[in-house]
């Protein structure tokens, strides 16, 4: 899919064909802030890979990854803390490694180079080139099967009209096995994840979606915890609107 | 496929499809020697994910990724050299990062725990836990998909009968858009990616695939180079079955 707009959370789509007995996959490119392995500009975006696989009882393993390191608001997150960058998460204008997310971001945002690194980081010794590669395997499946924009043409949503791309597929599990079977061995499987020993100061062993599972299902009975300043953001529309917010 | 044995390099079959105008992919379970995030024992495989796709004139977008950081072969290197680790490789049986091959080597040897991380690294401070999601989406589409052995049960090759899994798949380039054009908009695509301007102190930015490519070519006029060692063994080989070798 082509000329398209931000689509939300991809695993929302991935989840839709794994509750219906299929294995679900979507992914979308995204406005280039990624900077491939020995480069010093951005040249692919987040890229996200969701991926989902039905186990038993509504269970679902269910991975939602950018392939880059971290996403630009996780970036944000530290500069609004002052704090320092983790040394493999971004590098600035000559390519190499900056903890400084305020240079950072201003570089970015006037597109004077750097970025954020592919997941596995700078250069190859923790194996940053596998990230890039998941990257452009993104944008080829997104953007080159559907003739759209890819790479650095990919500019940001706020600066430019979106033109991102997006790839979904759906596989059947009775392809493979009967349904039954498949989801009964994925129960196995997500049933020997958790089982795992911690390591020293962890608590548990999750799988892939399982942690954003449990909060959901506490939010289904609890409700949806809101930060301030978005409570206070709701607050101020429902007023421009006219209309109430139940506290 | 199930009830397999070590298929050789996965790039090998992702690219049969390439060179055939389809997207091709490949994937294998392997010996669990992975540890997952926040865990001390190893529960998926080095389960490297093979992808190609054409471009122009033969020219293919190849990525063929173990999704742990690193192989145990590369671990192997280290512990012949009486080299550190570099933090972030692997964690030992208490599930911390250890930078001591000799006594992982020999602590995954005896199964007494530890193993080699995700890509992304411990933890979650560089997303090890996106590494972690891939291994076992590997393991799914080989070994769940077919009814398999996935997880702890697939033990080292050496150790007992192989039972390793394989997941294929060839994506017709024309589903989506004509071949030649698709293939034109990937040549655009490596082109960009090859004119970015490297980071200061590299030489070039390659795409995935394309430096074993250039060695390949390289090889088919100059030979293939071998280590001393890998010589002796052929030479040998070669006095045992009373054949000659041809240096």
């Amino acid at each position: 899919m082509k000329d398209s707009n931000h689509f939300g959370i991809a695993g929302y789509y991935s989840e839709m064909a794994a509750k219906e007995d299929m294995i679900g996959i979507a992914m979308t490119n995204a406005a280039a802030m990624g900077v491939p392995t020995f480069a010093r500009e951005a040249a692919f975006g987040t890229n996200p890979i969701a991926f989902a696989a039905p186990a038993l009882n509504g269970k679902l393993f269910s991975l939602d990854m950018a392939t880059t390191t971290v996403t630009r608001g996780k970036v944000e997150v530290y500069q609004r803390e002052g704090k320092k960058l983790p040394p493999g998460w971004a590098v600035g204008t000559d390519g190499l490694v900056t903890t400084d997310p305020v240079k950072l971001l201003d570089d970015m945002l006037h597109q004077r180079g750097g970025g954020i690194l592919p997941l596995g980081g700078e250069g190859e010794l923790h194996s940053g080139y596998k990230g890039y590669g998941l990257g452009i395997l993104v944008d080829i499946l997104c953007a080159v099967a559907s003739g759209g924009t890819f790479g650095r043409a990919v500019k940001d949503l706020e600066i430019t009209a979106a033109r991102v791309c997006h790839f979904f597929m759906a596989i059947r599990l009775d392809i493979f096995r009967p349904a039954g079977d498949f989801k009964k061995d994925m129960d196995s499987m997500l049933k020997d994840l958790n089982s795992l020993t911690p390591a020293e100061g962890a608590d548990r062993v999750y799988y892939a979606g399982q942690k954003e599972h449990e909060m959901e299902a506490e939010s289904e009975i609890k409700g949806v915890p809101l930060e301030e300043g978005v409570w206070k953001m709701l607050n101020s529309l429902a007023d421009q609107l006219g209309i109430g917010v139940k506290a």
